[in-house]
């Protein structure tokens, strides 16, 4: 294990958590909080990450095992550091919950273990904010476009951060992708504010919201979250684009680069679409009794089921008070997810499809054993192999969802609770039911399951596996 | 598909629960009890049965389509004419709730829809737990030992009925294999209820108890269910009979002709008493604020465990009151259940170790892309064919669970009730949590989740693929 370039790297990448919390404490300034927070974070970061910048010399070698490491290393440092303004602030509570919080905002979940948040330092919610928005395209994008300045290969970086089942690099370059994702999304985000603006949100909440829909994490700057603001315009632009930003931004690439056909001949998108416009129509239908019009049961529904879907977490209502159906309905929709290539986490539409469909072609060969059958994937056949990784990704988050339920049951909550605040943090959702519903919190946890709980969101936010590798004992010996 | 003959295979096996419903019907007797309820049922079983075994001379043409067709069709019938004594006794509620209880029976599940037990006709309570001790080695086994003598070969029934991971044949022929499990069921059977009888329990409970155990499915003649005894040397007994009932039925041939060293050596067996021990350990442990002393702890531990990972359902005591993290482990515990070949449910221990070493493998190829290495169980290579049907076989299950309980949801009970009935059911134990506890009974569901948590009882029971093969439209076109 090459370490000290494991090293420089984080350290670099640690240089651009540090001077992302700049912009925070440039909001902080501009409505006369203290800066101090930021500061001492801040310099802080600095002092740790300069050494091995600048006084590492490492050799260049560089394979899976090192991006693996430098992949977990750097996310978990992230949340360490990156918890620093909440803990100075001081309003924030003690360390582990800071630390959880950041882990949440980075890693797009939008779990939180504020009571009440309204109140608090405008810079440390915007903060809180732009974790989400740095998390959503994966810091380590950023990293491996800035890469080839150290003259190391940025693949194996990439290859670690997004495993996703079915690769399609829009272009040659690691690079030179990343750049053209990164513009789709800061497109989309700039999009969004305007829109949220227009719509009668001050500048202020239009881009935390924005930002936190970007990365599909949810965290709003209200207790009530999105139905604060109790605006139906409002209510249906955050709709649009959550659902905006579930979808594989390949397809964006392609409807900009005139291959609109091609991309909305995606099976994962027609997938997707089709899950959400169905948990729309059963859930509005569920809800019948509750609200007055038909108008209104659709505008909750659809929200509901565009934050959950794509893991933002966001909520217009109160939806622990729906009826149990709709409850039901969106915890599945937690472990599905959104689709590949998008910001938002869950298992991914492609999986569940390339998953239902293995599971027919299994159940058809029951009857025809001899008969040869390939899976396909928007026409292509995939590799036998293709489909034992994917197999194994679903029955690997199942294992862990059970085994973390079970410490996280230590804490003595209820059934409900203890299920629901694991499946949500694995898929990076946020808010479950019971105690950790859309009006509650994760303040209440013992440090062992907001550790557990951490994990369970850098195991989500990473698709598991370049987490997984470094417990596997094969990956510290020699190939 | 030939389905004179499987109306004519079906007609046969229903004779044979008209002959068992002799056995009740003489325990109603011997009480003073009115037979008509029996009588009736009968009466009418052998209206229905006798028209395909008597007046239709089939080809005896019988592939793998039919032989799934016939365990499909036999298991629906014998829910169906079986809940006939129970409706006609007029005191199990509508025909849904006597259907939904004698499915629980044969699947040797043990859910019920009774609200109070105690008082019924022991004619009654004998037949539903009569029903447990059928359907626990499978009523098609007993079916197949008989089927040459109708000139058919047997071996696309078994199939049909024992998909189990990994197949080990006892003996070449089917039909001695089968009569030398049934002795050794038969025996344990006897031996439990001798004990039980010993330990004091009159020689009803001991036999009711005995069948309800020898099963795996917990259908007890008390409200309270084992715990209405009082007596620690009944609920040891129980327990040590649960476990030796949840342990694959080749060990004791194997031991019994004196291959006891072989039989031990079983990745299975290990991992399942392993899991065993650790899950009494823990929840022992969680429970030593509520009761007086570590012996105590241990043995309701020890009972539940017993009771739930052999998916029998028995309870000695109110596990709802337990702590949290006893019910999440209980939770996870049904899901795994016991060992394949024997009477028990669940996933089945060896489907969880080969799912475990997949995962474990698949982990670390991601490190070492190039290694070919192969999944073993007992020392033997597993085929990629094997692992690919196993993780299927978890998938299914587990978005069957989602599926069903989104269906079981419409009903508006608590999540937690929702989502453990379904998984209970199909995992052929019987209790859940909160509505569905141990003190708690199905009767409140709907109609349609009746229907559905039936369906549920019998994939269980049957490993799924049986019954899914039914529903896959390739099953009907002609190869």
């Amino acid at each position: 294990m090459n370490f000290k370039l494991v090293l420089r790297i984080t350290g670099f990448t640690l240089l651009i958590e540090a001077g992302a919390m700049l912009i925070p404490m440039g909001v902080a300034l501009l409505h006369g909080e203290s800066p101090i927070p930021f500061l001492s974070a801040i310099l802080l970061v600095l002092a740790a990450a300069c050494v091995p910048v600048f006084f590492l010399k490492p050799k260049t070698d560089f394979f899976a095992r090192e991006g693996f490491f430098t992949v977990g290393l750097i996310w978990v440092l992230f949340g360490v550091f990156g918890a620093l303004p909440f803990w100075f602030s001081g309003q924030f509570g003690p360390y582990i919950d800071c630390f959880f919080e950041t882990i949440s905002g980075f890693t797009t979940t939008g779990a939180t273990i504020l009571t009440s948040i309204e109140g608090l330092p405008m810079g440390l919610l915007f903060w809180r904010s732009f974790t989400h928005w740095l998390g959503g395209m994966g810091v380590l994008i950023l990293t491996a476009a800035l890469l080839p300045f150290l003259g190391i290969s940025s693949n194996f970086l990439i290859r670690a951060e997004s495993p996703g089942p079915v690769k399609s690099k829009l272009v040659p370059r690691a690079s030179q992708s990343s750049k053209i994702l990164y513009t789709i999304y800061l497109g989309l985000t700039v999009l969004e504010a305007l829109c949220l603006r227009i719509a009668g949100m001050n500048w202020y909440d239009s881009i935390t919201h924005a930002m936190s829909t970007a990365g599909t994490g949810g965290f709003s700057d209200r207790n009530t979250s999105v139905g604060a603001f109790g605006s139906p315009a409002v209510e249906i632009i955050i709709t649009v684009f959550m659902l905006l930003f579930s979808v594989n931004f390949t397809v964006y690439f392609l409807i900009l680069t005139g291959k609109a056909k091609q991309a909305l001949k995606s099976d994962e998108l027609r997938f997707f679409l089709t899950m959400v416009a169905i948990s729309i129509a059963a859930i509005a239908w569920n809800l019948r009794d509750i609200y007055a019009s038909v108008g209104e049961c659709v505008r909750y529904a659809a929200f509901q089921v565009a934050s959950i879907v794509s893991t933002t977490g966001f909520s217009s209502a109160n939806y622990e008070l729906w009826p149990e159906f709709s409850k039901v309905l969106l915890v599945v929709l937690t472990f599905i997810g959104a689709c590949a290539g998008s910001t938002g986490g869950g298992i991914k539409c492609s999986r569940i499809l390339i998953l239902i469909r293995s599971a027919h072609r299994e159940v058809s060969s029951i009857v025809h054993p001899r008969a040869v059958s390939v899976v396909r994937l928007d026409g292509a056949p995939l590799s036998e192999r293709t489909l034992h990784t994917t197999q194994c990704y679903f029955i690997i988050n199942l294992f862990l969802v059970f085994g973390m339920a079970v410490v996280v049951g230590l804490d003595n909550f209820s059934f409900t609770t203890t299920l629901t605040a694991v499946i949500t943090c694995i898929s990076n959702v946020g808010p479950g039911l019971d105690m950790v519903g859309p009006m509650g919190n994760f303040a209440a946890f013992s440090v062992l399951s907001k550790l557990v709980l951490s994990f369970a969101m850098i195991l989500g936010r990473l698709e598991m596996y370049p987490i997984l590798v470094l417990f596997s004992s094969s990956a510290w010996k020699r190939s």
